[in-house]
């Protein structure tokens, strides 16, 4: 038998909360509260006088929502309180009193969950739904929660499914009465299947930045403006006002909007002002660990001179890295050409001047160039560590079946393979994961969802 | 032509937001944003898709409440959205766009007042009761929202007005063809609402210290044990955790809760630890300070040894300042007997022991003694200033018509006064208020209300 649970939906402060309730005592616990025998009118929100003894508490805005009709698929009950200390934390004690329980972090999707009202594709989307900040990471999320990923998830699960069918039947088939499956139809159908997974697991590079925001280190000799350019970035698109130390404590990071996109700028500005450390190897050593942390290089050339030895010596580490690098060539207002840069045409780079803002907003495109390119596309994406996991895991398996199948292993061995895939597809919607990984998948959630 | 307004009415955090929306362009907004035509059902939750161009901004529970069967009176729609701080701030933009305008502070409440849903007393009770963090502040704004302290005011306004009305068609009465009124009948019925008023302002004095808390301050002697009793009262009742640095950089407030009361401790323990100054003459002046601000005071004594002369001289500052005053005898387990203390019968007082907790109890029904014996009482009670200063204002005008009447002046003299009393009444329940008292009134509201 189920519990009934409750939580505070709402935030802190504001003028009004939400507290929800959620089992199968929520009529009970609902008549006992209002003084109002019968069950209520399912949807409609009434004003009711909540009781604590004699004493009425609040007068609230009730709504019941029938099972399975509402979003866990169990009776609910949500109260639109007044939003005073006082009031949420006695409510919660009186629901408590009558024989609810304080629902876990995520505990109420979970439910929702576990009674088929959605799959765990469409469950974590939910999750970073509530956490989304800006436009982009919104449209994972909604594409997430909407079901577009599940649905594509559901295709590729559906096409190894009946090829993995049409195998087995044949492997029972101890007369070999059925005609045998051609090994080009068998390839073609694995390659498909190991194509579509592929293309949804190499979207997370793009999609993790989305969700998570893209590391971009800014990386210079001094002088050459990594400071001014960061104020520039930061000062004109401050959309989140945010500073975050750093795990160490010679870098920060500042969080930024940059069209729509979630920006951690890491400052490796000033590192070399430490006079007392022995010149450049200090700098050097703090630059490297920002670069190998970082989604993005930008490499900050001062144009109105040419390169140092230390810069040019630097550049080559960069390009070491094999990570996206743009080049900025800074003081722009100050040189009539940029000096030149080894391999430089291979690399997106931009000319700006801090000091005007001049071409900053073409460097901004640049930064931003990954998603926007990946959003003009059919724009399905992944973000989620697990998936990633999962798709990769899923990817392995398909490529042991193609070895085995092209170096003539029987059937049973590649079925046995397909197997695995299709098991981490089902892992990756839910419909085969432990008790104990969904209780760490929705302890990630909020409270009150 | 009232403008449509928005806002967001729940607070910081949390899985779900509610967007309010009230005025005459509700339900074309609705339709616009859901692209569904018709006026939707009124009050019943209905699952919808907000639209933002042709994507979904998300999928959100909307209640329309038609005028005037809502909170301001007008058309209203709630938008419980997923709290998604991108989601909220996009929905109050395309609302924004759509011809609504961002809420001001208590805008909704004020609209609410202005069509008739509430007087202002009540208005005024939802405020308190929105910021009541405790059980006696929550019963105190319950009275005032739920319309009892506006029915008392109302009983009080109808025997002024009825009085006021049969003075008034006397003096209109030329032929003086009426039964003249008896001086002693006129005289009762003033003393009559005199009275109500009275006893109305005079629970000021307690209901002030329920909604905004009792301060009390903690004087004595050094090593007279004043830190450990503030350790002691903190410690094990500390139930809203919060430092607050007090005006001057000598004082700490401690803010508890004592009995369902809210308390504010300042401590002037350690004030004396200042070796520097000139002894006791700068501790002193500290504690009068303290002393000053307070309305209660602590004066804990070592009731091991006898009171020094600084003791002594404190005490009899003590009675000077007339406040409510409980006498602490500390370290109750190292002594047999008190010392002997001046006129200590005439107040009450606690034996303690910080070290074992005990009398701890004792103390703390003293301290809130004044609250818990008025809320025994009949109960109703003011805690806003206005209310205060409106009832004194109304006292003054009665008390000036009764010398009038005293001094055998003419009905038309003391009739002026009691005009004066009934439009400080009618200013108190909103009747009379001015626009611009309003909006004060109403800015200290909080947002979304």
């Amino acid at each position: 038998m189920q519990q009934t649970i409750c939580a505070l939906a709402t935030g802190t402060g504001g003028a009004v909360a939400l507290v929800r309730l959620s089992g199968p005592e929520v009529c009970r616990i609902l008549q006992e509260l209002t003084k109002h025998a019968g069950v209520p009118d399912p949807r409609r929100q009434t004003l009711c006088s909540i009781y604590d003894g004699e004493e009425i508490l609040d007068k609230a805005l009730i709504t019941y929502f029938q099972a399975p009709h509402s979003f866990t698929g169990e009776d609910v009950a949500e109260f639109a309180l007044h939003a005073s200390p006082y009031i949420k934390g006695r409510l919660l004690e009186l629901l408590c009193e009558r024989g609810a329980v304080m629902a876990r972090r995520g505990e109420f999707s979970e439910r929702a969950f576990l009674n088929g009202k959605m799959d765990l594709v469409e469950a974590e989307g939910l999750c970073d739904l509530i956490a989304s900040c800006n436009k982009a990471a919104h449209k994972l999320a909604m594409d997430s929660l909407g079901g577009k990923l599940s649905e594509r998830l559901a295709e590729i699960k559906r096409r190894l499914s009946e090829l993995l069918a049409q195998i087995e039947v044949r492997l029972d088939d101890v007369d070999e009465e059925m005609t045998p499956l051609s090994d080009k139809f068998v390839q073609g159908e694995m390659n498909a299947v190991l194509g579509h997974i592929k293309a949804l697991a190499d979207t997370f590079s793009v999609g993790k930045y989305i969700k998570d925001g893209l590391k971009t280190a800014i990386v210079g000799a001094p002088n050459s403006g990594k400071s001014s350019l960061l104020n520039a970035l930061v000062g004109f698109d401050r959309a989140i006002v945010s500073d975050q130390s750093g795990t160490t404590r010679d870098t920060v990071e500042e969080i930024l909007e940059i069209n729509g996109q979630k920006i951690i700028l890491t400052d490796t500005a000033g590192i070399r002002e430490h006079a007392l450390d022995p010149a450049e190897k200090e700098g050097m050593r703090r630059s490297h660990r920002a670069m190998e942390a970082a989604d993005l290089i930008l490499f900050v050339l001062d144009s109105s001179r040419s390169l140092t030895l230390e810069e040019k010596e630097l550049w080559r580490d960069i390009r070491r890295q094999n990570k996206r690098t743009v080049i900025v060539w800074n003081k722009k207002d100050l040189a009539a050409q940029q000096p030149p840069l080894e391999e430089q045409e291979k690399y997106p780079s931009a000319a700006v001047s801090c000091k005007t803002g001049d071409g900053l907003n073409a460097l901004k495109t640049l930064i931003t160039a990954d998603v926007t390119e990946a959003q003009t596309a059919d724009g399905l994406m992944i973000s989620n560590l697990r998936h990633y996991q999962s798709l990769l895991r899923a990817q392995t398996e398909l490529e042991s079946a193609l070895i085995r199948l092209q170096a003539q292993a029987g059937g049973e061995i590649y079925a046995e393979h397909l197997r695995g895939a299709l098991r981490y597809l089902q892992d990756l919607i839910g419909e085969v994961t432990p008790d104990d990984v969904l209780g760490i998948i929705f302890s990630k959630f909020c409270m009150g969802k």
